[in-house]
């Protein structure tokens, strides 16, 4: 074991920047093939209808179509993780407007686009829900009629719309109740918004006449894919090769099936090469945003500011599928307990069908909306206390050897570090520096997704590495903290390794870029694979320097013995010469988190693994006549138990903030009536690059026992607390609290003139 | 240990087949990028001459000319595997008529090849040598100057035109001449012949901002290509990633760099991607073929037909190159002591510059020309004798536990029986049953190169299992021998493997497809692999059944136990769950073979390892008027140790016999005045498929100890024979010995009319 790093904790260059600062690296959007068509998918013009007739004659007959595919095209299944609800295309009833129907390719996309134009469908409208109010009304229309017959994850608590009904239990409410001296009850909401990836879904498929299909995607789960293209085309994973050349971004919204599958569909129906990338407008009616919620939070609290009991509800408008939703929902029970003791719990999340486009995962699933909940109640708490919000928190929050909300034994927790060092960055002893400026405070706990990693690992007989990885680089620079940690191992620079990465038939099985796992497991895997390389380099060499294994050691791409040295170069050269080569296998899988099984039902996500610890805080000033919001200064401090690559980890800090600060003040996918009504970038407010302010990061080390070197998941957390963070400053400002989000002028404005009244 | 095998040894599909058989496999000269470029190589017009002006600035005016390069655009090196003496261009003296001294790339192939013209070059001739003899004279013109110069493999004897003297001395010959009663000498000739695969060299290059280069070629050796490659462009090998897609037929003639050094300078150059693809005549002017050669063999005997003593010299008319001459002339001693106990050897190979294209290697390199001249004396001398030619090969011929000729213990020789079983096939007994019809035997061996091999396996939860390979599938069915190696090795079916090969970041380090080695090694690879993974299905199967791995078999897909049995799918998709997945690596180097060191000199392959013997016998008539030769039925007896796959043996030694039947009746790239005169497929002779007889295989099998299942080598070896064995049957057949390849027609008139003087 190395005891001083030389790679790993450098904030080295990553490996893909050259590609992708020069502009010249492949994306899945960029990739081509000779003879390939330009495919289109054709969606339902209702939100909830019979679909009655579908006619893609007129479509087949225009010049440049050389394939339509309908229902009639594709295998008769459903598939979905969770619950397999989905079909391939709609035949019967559609569920969503947006929801796929047929799909075209031609030579050219202005002859997909008129065939487009040419298929005729006649809907019978049904009845719709569109929000969580009437889909959880009794008597509520269901989206799906027969969802009894769906194939789904046992331990799924599912009734009518509500797809899972996943819950923490603990202690007794009633008895936290009786024994608190206040308790606090508030509603909040969070809207539908897109994760705002740069390139759209885009997949290549192209079959071979072994009945070999293969797709170049855009993916961040190349096996997932793989296994779901399976099952919709009806033939073995074996026959599915899924290469991923470049990701431009993910962020949970390329975790499942996108335009694959109709791709796929397509090139076999024409026997061309067929590739489809969506619109921005596809985008934001048919993808997998963040779900809208509703959440119900009541907390009891002792004069003193110790938590008592939380009962709390989350509703997830999940859209007209399952998706993800019921994984979310659970997640969202753990961030809703806060990284708080409180002794006792009663917690639930709801996945709801409606008839709107499918939600999904959008980094941190379920963080920013439970925590926007959790963080503002503490602040509504601890001014009706009389305590400092940052107090309240000092005095309730987890430390070492706490438990978890399910019993998980809690280590290496720097949560208190955290707060207090962004406490002191934000300046927090003026907590309201002039009138209309506010600071705010919020601090929350997030998990290291767990799953299984491979990877391969080869010595190069000019001393280069090359690493084999099923995960995928979807830029966030994970896989350049996995070479380093490579890298470190071995005992060569980063510039050595070369990765190949994500090809489900030449890469080793790798869950998949999500969860801010691909550093940590990856990176643990090689950890492996490097033990046995040095085994094999220590032996090799100690026959060389005529010395003992025990005396020798790995530095500077040498083993290095008591007199005398020898490359990793002329030991991978001698092995390649003399016995197949310098190669090694190394997998890993977090080991499982003890929990109590007691304490949860109907739960995907019951322990937070390797958890990671965070507080923001911002300085902001709030216009009280046009409600616009300044943000003069952002501070995050978290605690990533080991920085692989500080750059790296301030570029992920500052990006989740981005993205939070987006979904706080402006982001929305606004449904009236099952239609989305600005399905487009002007209308959808992403924040630009003048509308992000400077980010303070501040790393804090408090190393975990599992992840290389101590580091915890990175890429999510800072995702998490953007909206309670400005909540809190928005209401230290101008004293009005707003429980919607996002946190609109508007709604700012609307609040003071309501507090006028 | 398997007892009764399941898959190995089956005639199985191969796994290339669809897409061979449809047309539909993507072969290098098929790949395409978008925005690629067709690059072209301008080629010296003369033989041996100073250039004294090259003047490309016409051509880059041409609309469509992206790049023109010449020496001043490659970096100052000479590159070769033996001698370093070839530089990328010519920049001073052009060494053969066909020496690349330019290249362009243009947007299309009419811009290129208008490109070509434009390039003006003016030469001044400087004295050429053009064949063995003017190259061998005292005095004779350099075809290098400067040979002392060049870096060489050290064990090289160089000497002016002779880039190698290879040397084996066994005895005395001296006293193996007094101990003879007969002695006999003969000069033969063989002629330069081509490959003649069907698909041309072809290479794609594409270069990215990170200075990586990826090269889609049709090498057979793509570690060898990435390291030359690595010296001509100066860069390390790790930055170069060559892939090779696939194929079509390569024989020896696509081991050595060919067009991708261009393809990548030109893309350097011009920033796109670029493709060459060589045309049928700068195949037969400017690529790899087989030596022309000299050979002067003297043998003496016994009155009862025992060897005493053999003195040998082939010369071998390298070209203007070593290129891979100086190994084959090592190899071609171990072919002129023959299959025979020789107690007296003094065997020469040599390699000889001349003034013509470097030649290259070609299926069982030196093997038909030595083997010609070998077995067409054994005749001879048979006759002289009075001894029937099979009864003095039988009296001669290594047997089990005998000494090969530099000192090697030969084992699993199945040679007596190759013989047998060849004359009965053919009907020796009836050697002329009629006039102008005769029959021939001819027998030999052959080595299998050793070289390691590194894999990749990979079981996945279906079942199926990946496998990674740096070797190439050549369209020998090499790599589905492997699989079947691995497939019986874990007790799975043929069709469950899918092959991941031949990219040199993704796959382990091969040798690659030369020497008869691919199946062998990889599958030995293989068997490592698979051994590690039984272990690892073999523990976790134990926990899951209750019982000790001891108890535990694989059959049929499953881990079979005394009571229960478990999957390997559902064993993969727990590890996969639980661990990082079933993932294992193999490596395999064939082990030294003892020799002699003191009997051998400049010697590059001094045993031959688990060689392999083989007995060829022909049945054919000779019109005595016009020369034509019709053959009635051939007849292979060979020893492959064991028949991983028989119809795909089969298929190799029907293919190895029409090769060496064009090689010996037809085939002869004519060098006049240093210049082609058939540069083109009706000009040079290749049997078409209504040339090609019907062949008989008779497959033997002594197993070998190191091959898998004691396979040994298979490609190489059915090209060795046909040369000596038509020989011997036209000579039986008509009464006159043809001793110089091809044996035309033309020459058969002419002998006939020789004897009739």
């Amino acid at each position: 074991m190395t005891t001083t790093t030389r790679v790993v904790g450098q904030s080295l260059t990553r490996i893909d920047a050259p590609g992708k600062v020069t502009g010249s690296a492949i994306y899945a959007a960029d990739f081509a093939l000779p003879g390939m068509l330009c495919g289109k998918v054709f969606r339902s013009a209702e939100p909830h209808a019979r679909l009655v007739k579908l006619d893609t004659s007129k479509a087949l007959r225009i010049p440049g179509v050389r394939a339509v595919i309908t229902a009639a095209d594709a295998a008769d299944v459903r598939y979905g993780a969770a619950v397999k609800d989905e079909p391939v295309f709609a035949s019967d009833i559609v569920r969503y407007r947006g929801q796929p129907v047929a799909a075209v390719a031609a030579t050219t996309l202005g002859a997909a686009e008129a065939a487009l134009a040419a298929i005729e469908a006649v809907y019978e409208p049904l009845p719709p829900v569109f929000d969580l109010a009437s889909a959880l009304a009794p008597g509520a229309p269901l989206v799906h009629e027969g969802w009894q017959s769906y194939v789904a994850v046992p331990i799924l608590q599912r009734d009518g719309n509500v797809c899972n009904r996943a819950r923490i239990v603990v202690g007794d409410v009633e008895r936290g109740w009786a024994e608190a001296d206040r308790i606090f009850e508030h509603r909040f909401t969070t809207a539908m918004v897109h994760q705002g990836y740069t390139e759209p879904r885009a997949a290549v498929a192209s079959w071979d006449s072994s009945g070999q299909v293969t797709v170049w995607s855009n993916t961040q789960l190349p096996f997932d894919v793989q296994s779901t293209l399976a099952e919709i085309l009806a033939i073995a994973p074996s026959k599915i090769r899924v290469i991923v050349p470049g990701v431009g971004g993910g962020f949970g919204g390329k975790l499942r099936v996108g335009v694959e599958h109709f791709a796929a569909l397509l090139a076999k129906k024409s026997g061309r090469p067929v590739k489809i990338m969506t619109t921005g407008e596809e985008e934001l009616t048919a993808a997998y945003p963040r779900q809208g919620t509703l959440i119900e939070l009541k907390t009891g609290v002792t004069r003193d500011g110790r938590l008592t009991a939380r009962q709390g509800r989350i509703y997830f408008d999940t859209g007209a599928f399952a998706g993800s939703g019921p994984g979310v929902a659970s997640v969202a029970t753990m961030v809703l307990a806060g990284p708080y003791r409180t002794p006792n719990l009663f917690l639930e999340g709801y996945a709801v069908y409606t008839n709107k486009t499918n939600c999904g995962s959008y980094r941190a699933p379920s963080g920013p909306q439970a925590n926007f909940a959790v963080e503002s109640q503490m602040d509504v708490i601890a001014d009706a206390l009389g305590i400092d919000p940052l107090e309240l928190r000092l005095r309730n929050i987890v430390r070492e050897g706490d438990e978890g909300p399910t019993g998980q034994v809690l280590t290496a927790v720097g949560l208190e570090e955290c707060l207090l060092r962004a406490a002191e960055a934000i300046g927090w002893k003026d907590r309201r520096p002039a009138p209309g400026r506010g600071k705010g405070i919020a601090c929350g706990w997030w998990t290291t997704t767990g799953g299984s990693s491979g990877v391969y690992v080869k010595i190069n007989p000019d001393g280069t590495v090359a690493l084999n990885t099923g995960a995928v680089e979807i830029g966030t620079g994970a896989l350049t903290g996995a070479a380093q940690v490579l890298a470190e191992e071995l005992g060569v620079d980063l510039t050595d390794i070369n990765v190949v990465s994500a090809d489900t038939f030449s890469t080793p099985f790798d869950f998949g870029a999500q969860g801010s796992r691909t550093a940590f497991a990856v990176g643990n895997a090689c950890r492996a694979a490097a033990a046995d390389l040095r085994r094999a380099l220590f032996a090799q060499a100690a026959l060389l320097l005529g010395v003992s294994e025990d005396a020798l050691a790995l530095r500077d791409k040498h083993v290095v013995g008591p007199e005398g040295r020898v490359s990793l170069a002329e030991l991978a050269r001698q092995s390649q010469m003399a016995g197949g080569g310098m190669i090694a296998h190394g997998t890993f899988i977090a080991p499982g988190t003890a929990y109590d099984t007691k304490r949860v039902e109907g739960h995907a996500y019951p322990a937070f693994h390797s958890p990671s610890f965070h507080a923001h805080a911002v300085d902001l000033s709030v216009d009280e006549e046009t409600g616009e919001v300044t943000i003069h200064k952002y501070v995050v401090a978290q605690d990533v138990g080991f920085a692989l690559n500080p750059t790296y980890i301030e570029g992920q800090i500052e990006g989740g903030v981005a993205q939070g600060l987006g979904q706080t003040l402006s982001e929305e996918i606004v449904y009236r009536e099952g239609r989305v009504l600005n399905a487009n970038l002007t209308d959808y407010k992403m924040p630009t690059a003048l509308d992000v302010p400077r980010v303070e990061s501040i790393i804090v080390e408090h190393p975990g026992l599992i992840g290389p070197y101590g580091a915890k998941g990175v890429g999510e957390p800072p995702n998490v607390e953007p909206p309670a963070t400005v909540a809190n400053a928005i209401a230290a400002a101008i004293g009005v609290r707003v429980t919607s989000l996002p946190i609109t002028a508007e709604k700012i404005v609307m609040a003071l003139r309501e507090r006028a009244r």
